[in-house]
């Protein structure tokens, strides 16, 4: 089960566009002050770093992710989750478009 | 003066991604219904069409425009808009990304 919707207080309207475009976002403000934010990573392999610990929830398509440290590539697709530790990275991978919700803290 | 934040109800969670991702817009609920979108163009020329009749006001970056039937380009910045007719079209040349805010209607 995705979440197709999510109830907000405001939207930051300038875009967040990194890797030239390969992956754009949205900032989300909640009622309660929560941050999250809303993008898509279109096809490629792309290395986030991390400030604070981060669950990136898949909402279409799907990826495979990589945690550093690790050597193992998982998958992730709709309605899954993954966690991502703070002051980390992840390397991704995406071959169909990986829609997201990133949940932070 | 730009609108860097927009008060709204709901996010489509999932991102619209046109022109192979030249194009990536958000679609957004607000309290009393009215839909909106926002959204970033990177640098290219795209020719849209509309449906129901659309305001486009810049939030960040610069495009130019050129309406169906007409022949001139014209430039919009940070905090201007312009209109487009319904069931019409329009060209946009972008050079630096452009970010917008698309109230229809």
């Amino acid at each position: 089960m995705t979440t197709e919707n999510l109830a907000v207080a405001s939207v930051a309207t300038k875009a967040n566009v990194y890797f030239d475009g390969k992956c754009v976002s949205h900032s989300l403000t909640l009622a309660d002050g929560t941050k999250k934010s809303v993008g898509v990573i279109l096809p490629a392999t792309l290395t986030f770093n991390t400030g604070a610990p981060e669950i990136m929830e898949c909402v279409g398509g799907a990826c495979e992710y990589k945690l550093a440290g690790s050597s193992e590539w998982k998958k992730s697709g709709p309605g899954e989750k993954f966690s991502v530790p703070g002051n980390s990275s992840f390397e991704i991978r995406v071959s169909e478009s990986y829609h997201y919700i990133c949940h932070f803290g």
